[in-house]
């Protein structure tokens, strides 16, 4: 065997904290996978070191019990060091999380004690993994979903025998951003620099007047590491997702640049990673 | 043959409208269904009076270029005029219209001239059937996620051989209401009837302490008929998207109500239809 | 109140019946819903008459014990005449039962004693609707997924200002079929039936030589009713599962019809319910 | 910028290749993914090295024409040439192809000239990566969804305070086996490849007495390594899709380990990479 790892996936969890003026909810998706001496559960079927994946699930919600849940990022690591404590045969342990989003109620004005509303599919994440001698962490946010019907221009590409595209100088700009950010140091307010990140990107895209995809992810990347000295590296992936002009000429019809259709596939995936030089 | 319709489904849509001080987007998936005399493609493959399904799809981008796409109501009504006037072989036009729904970016407490962030799953719908002699609206929103973490009760059910469930005075209340609602009239503000009923969903969700959902519908329902006069029948439907509380004691903890594990299925489904005695 | 039911969902379920040489699995997902006489839940949180959804699904796992499962039509009836007898305050049952399938693993060409493949996505359905006077059997298919890649025409349709489609003698025919059948007697070998019509919607999908969805959808119904004396009813419902030829003409390449893109949106949905007149 | 990549996702195909006994057909989805001299559109928004994505797709259409599309494995080596060949500043050309998968018709025992039914959510894949250099490649199979009733057992692993799973000498056993494997030479069968690993997993699958999934998954392994020596390294990944055995003695019902409740999560997720030591 040249590799081999094991362990539970979706983990799902409710937890409400109940402070004096309000409760707070976290939902969490929990996988974990353990990596370590296990080769005789793979080569002869003896089970004697393998941690159950059922017994991981049962981990997952006696931890949460007792610990606060302030962000995913220090779960993740308090399982990764717990699994690494209580089991010698495990060399690493990843765990990820990730973390569905509730938004408050608000009625009159006021934030609502114990009533939530889903902020949909838009999720937190984190990997993180541990072994005796280190800890990695590698956080994000998925289906940060945006669309701004104009300040997008795309021209100027290459224009050969395959090329059928028309330069635009106003188009549709519209994505699902997937980021993914490792820290600098190890003292660092992990909600704060999610909720940088997650305005960041949001503010440039509102605001930057784009000529390329690729041009809006750099600025949004370097936007990030500049807001966030917390941050280490920053990797953005935007899936385009075009809004074909319809041609309404064929229908006696002027075009204004006004209907267009939404098409889920093919779509342009246009990635970056940035660090600090 | 007892009967026969045809159609195209999914057609998507999107229109930017371009208001002086801002720029607004509509994005819709409308589906058409008609019935009629085409009886002979079904017997004779003779296509003479087939309008294709293509062709409908055309028809939409068509109608939405010089439609000022108000609410789906409207636009659906008109498609569903249009087919009927234009295709005498057309008996009934059936169009449903459902809304991707966008939020508007807000920096610094204004809100941005044209960028957005997505809802993400929740969705306004319609259903407008239309003949030569009647128009039925059914109008509706679906996937609005809710949790509320107390003022939630369930007890005094039927206890029999196969009944494990325990009592319980104070359980998560989860739920992605699905609500459709029939007109009074035909002078309706369709997007006030829209949001006046969502909100009182959310409203009564909040702050109703419920000992059944059954009774939280109810009270939706009944406050829906109250709140909005241009409502002739109100459905809502609730699947009870269980949080399961974990038996801590397995572990040596004590349980305190505050650690589940989430579930997708099997779930409760209550439903109820409530019209004007 | 004007209608008010209740019940659980996606109660799934796995048996193994052990057969002297071979066994058997069935896997099913059981709807159930409720109507009767449940007002006092809905307007008072009485849930006294409230037989639990959580009791529900125990009722389904407890009866399939001793059930034979010969057949989901036989298995649904059973759960709703169960409810009828055990519940005074229940008016109506109505079970729905979707099947997932599997394929027995053939080695050297024999049958396995005990392994399976998944048939994937498509399914066998029943719904039955119960009251204390009567039974309502409508059983079906989901997601039987053919393509042929000739024989399939479509042209001569209306052709006017909305119309782009050109018109083909030959192109590809792709479609997910589901059917649904009711029954003219009480007394049905519903597996042979539904064997019956499944293997008659392939043999007709591949042979007929199609000049419309719909024609090839009304030799499926007749051919159905021919075969299947049991069968009531018939309703067949053909999403067009639309490739689309490339144009490659554009890049200087000839179109020998064999180029396409499979869409899955917009898609043309073509439906006919035949009985016996 | 430490890294930056961009394409086109989602290209779908579908060829038909008219042989004069039969057609064949071949649906793909074409993920294409360029790394290069694309700096510029990142920092400044000038495209002018940049190949549209939807030139990418354009060429995977212009490509597919002239191309027999034997195997995946061929058609993504064709494609990553032409990019690197074409276009000076592209460095490195990833292209990923799953396959759809038909099965022909078979009617009175013959295979039908033209027709066919779906695999259902099974897949074939490839991932190349191509330089001036090299090539790699790393195909697989996806969603091989298996179960077996019995000749599974799980006992003797880790037991202490967060175990409650029992031990168990007879469970059911499902998964879907996902496999991926690279080539020791450059001159593959790839079709005959793909058939002897899919075949040699279904046949270990049904076969092998099974003391933990680990294992099965070792002996899959090694028997491809054996069956085929084109293969370098095999890597397969396993999710534990449970079925959890309903204790029927809560219902007065005896246990026979009959009936099971499947439940898609949590699930366990096993992994093994084999190569030739």
């Amino acid at each position: 065997m040249q590799h081999n790892a094991y362990g539970k996936s979706r983990v799902r969890l409710t937890k409400i904290i109940r402070h004096p003026d309000r409760h707070d909810v976290k939902e969490f998706a929990v996988d974990i996978q353990l990596e370590g001496d296990f080769d005789d559960s793979y080569l002869k079927g003896d089970n004697s070191k393998v941690v159950a994946t059922d017994s991981m699930k049962n981990t997952v919600y006696a931890l949460a019990a007792d610990h606060p849940l302030t962000d995913i990022e220090g779960f993740a690591r308090f399982l990764g060091q717990h699994f690494l404590k209580k089991y010698a045969q495990v060399r690493e342990a990843m765990v990820f999380i990730t973390e569905d989003l509730w938004q408050r109620v608000v009625m009159d004005g006021k934030e609502h004690h114990h009533a939530f509303v889903s902020c949909g599919g838009e999720k937190r994440t984190t990997a993180v993994g541990s072994t005796r001698d280190s800890v990695e962490i590698d956080s994000g946010l998925e289906q940060l979903v945006v669309l701004k019907t104009t300040d997008s221009e795309f021209h100027g590409f290459v224009r050969d025998e395959y090329t059928t595209l028309a330069d635009t100088k106003d188009r549709i700009f519209a994505t699902s951003v997937s980021a993914n950010w490792t820290f600098a140091s190890d003292k660092v307010d992990y909600n704060r620099v999610y909720a940088k990140i997650r305005q960041t990107i949001i503010d440039v895209f509102a605001t930057h007047h784009s000529l390329a995809v690729q041009q809006t992810e750099h600025v949004m990347a370097a936007e990030i590491l500049k807001q966030c000295p917390e941050v280490k590296t920053i990797t953005i992936s935007m899936p385009n997702q075009h809004r074909i002009p319809v041609d309404l000429t064929k229908f006696g019809l002027q075009n204004r640049n006004e209907i267009f259709v939404p098409i889920d596939e093919p779509y342009g995936l246009i990635s970056i990673t940035m660090g600090r030089e």
